[in-house]
């Protein structure tokens, strides 16, 4: 009896903490009503449209969705810096394409130098070492690389609003996955700290890798070798092979998105719930979308509309974007 | 104040809970007292040896581990009852090999037919088919199908002591893992109500996958192309790209699960344990080390000897093997 009476406390507790107002930073409006409606509704027991905590999966993308992903994708930003921090042992490198015109600060000419030439930049910043040297690497970075217009570090460079939308969800026994086009190993690095998303619950862009003993120590070696592109129609194999189970709420901002929210919407046993965060703020972040190189929204943003997706207005919608 | 009595009223419920004595079904001996004095190390708050929970990561090797695999792996008998039931949509099979033998029973003809025809009998049972198909006739295939020697269905056969084993950890702050030679999405269709091991924590061998869309709706089909071979070296590879974090505790039984074992002993920032399950009681389950086609344990054995890994010995540290 006295067991139960404690159980029961425990559980109002449980309760009085999800009652606090969720998602402060959020305006009152359509977007921010959707999300708590979609909560409520899928977790109110004894109800149809109820879903048992452990088929309450939440999936994330990260550029653009979790953190910004202008001028360039981070991930990109990191792989110039580390050819420059790279370059001194590498003379060849001047007069070398992608490198040269790295070294020479000549973006428009890294992004028109081919894909094959992109490869050879990314697989110098992420292939050829170990897990745990890449990981070293790229926090080392984190903790140094500003980003150029706002000076923060990169993984400052995060919304605000999403954070809760992660907390809210997580608290009403969701479990949140990032699925980004991003690298798996680079986005681990500060997935945990920075998102409260563990390793196990990030799925992302992946390189093959090899084991191998060194120093009569097992390690894993990055492969110049692309293992998945966890982007479009690679999004939901990354979720199934990661996760095994559909998301019931997805969540992007982009034509890359686009599949992983259909494949979301696609569920017949549950409810579900999608949403795209449309960059309409030019003076607090950024402003983009049918015709961005980078975070392009078009498709998706078509579908959203006929489907009744919740498209996010960011100068609208969001009360403050950055922490 | 109420608040804090209520909070220390629910952790002495979960300590309650935890200090009922642990691993049942398991003699006192070597085996059962290293097991527990394992966890009291790691997750003893305030010593040196103490693992944050986030970092209690546990792995599990299915067959021979977890369930039976004798007289054959349970995914084979699966293949073979498949192909039985789709023989009579297919009367060549009735003269071509592997289908021909797989059809009179013949097994040591099927298991002499080389890698190449046994991949075409992995393939028709295994690809070509969406993920949700091939779930449903798993599923109905532990329905029905019963092992030659107990009667038992096959996820019936599992270990008493090692679920034992799986709830201690667990009740212990750990997450437990399959990490598995064996089909990934075979073992997701019963990993959650046979193990507790929901789908997002199973790993094992695994086939690309394609998005297509059927009736205007997105489905996932399994191709007959290895994606992961989650057998010896392939199981650290297995490990990082789904969990990304070293394991400190891991299980296996056999020579295949020997890098795995190794991985988890290599890793420097914490205390790991290593079990090997040996299959000595003839009588109860089977017998069977060095010299076994099916779960050779040779290697795995010299070197958790040397290394002060703990060894079951299945007759002598099991009161039960069965539920």
């Amino acid at each position: 009896m006295i067991k139960t009476l404690l159980l029961s406390a425990c559980l109002l507790l449980q309760t009085a903490a999800i009652g606090a107002q969720p998602l402060p930073s959020w305006n009152d409006g359509d977007a921010k009503q959707s999300i708590i409606s979609f909560v409520e509704r899928v977790t109110k027991e004894g109800t149809p449209d109820f879903v048992p905590p452990a088929e309450r999966i939440a999936t994330f993308d990260n550029d653009g969705t979790l953190w910004a992903e202008q001028p360039a994708y981070f991930q990109l930003i990191y792989a110039i810096d580390r050819v420059k921090a790279l370059a001194p042992e590498h003379p060849e490198w001047k007069t070398t394409e992608p490198f040269a015109s790295v070294l020479k600060g000549d973006m428009k000419a890294v992004a028109a130098s081919g894909h094959e030439r992109l490869a050879e930049l990314m697989a110098v910043s992420h292939a050829g070492m170990t897990i745990d040297e890449f990981s070293e690497q790229v926090s080392d970075w984190l903790a140094t690389a500003k980003h150029p217009k706002t000076g923060r570090a990169y993984n400052e460079m995060i919304y605000q609003p999403m954070l809760e939308v992660l907390e809210y969800l997580r608290e009403n026994g969701f479990k949140t996955f990032i699925v980004s086009g991003g690298g798996i190993e680079f986005m681990r690095v500060f997935a945990e700290e920075t998102y409260g998303i563990p390793p196990e619950q990030v799925v992302g862009s992946s390189l093959k890798m090899k084991l191998e003993e060194r120093d009569g120590v097992p390690v894993l070696v990055k492969l110049a070798e692309i293992d998945l592109i966890d982007d479009k129609e690679g999004k939901p194999v990354g979720i199934q092979s990661h996760i095994g189970r559909r998301p019931i709420a997805s969540f992007g901002n982009s034509d890359g998105d686009l599949q992983m929210l259909q494949w979301a919407a696609a569920g017949k046993e549950h409810p579900s719930f999608c949403l795209l965060v449309h960059h309409t703020d030019a003076e607090r972040e950024w402003a983009y979308d049918r015709d961005s190189h980078i975070g392009q929204l078009d498709k998706a943003w078509d579908e959203a509309n006929e489907r009744g997706w919740t498209v996010v207005d960011m100068a609208k919608d969001w009360k403050t974007i950055f922490p």
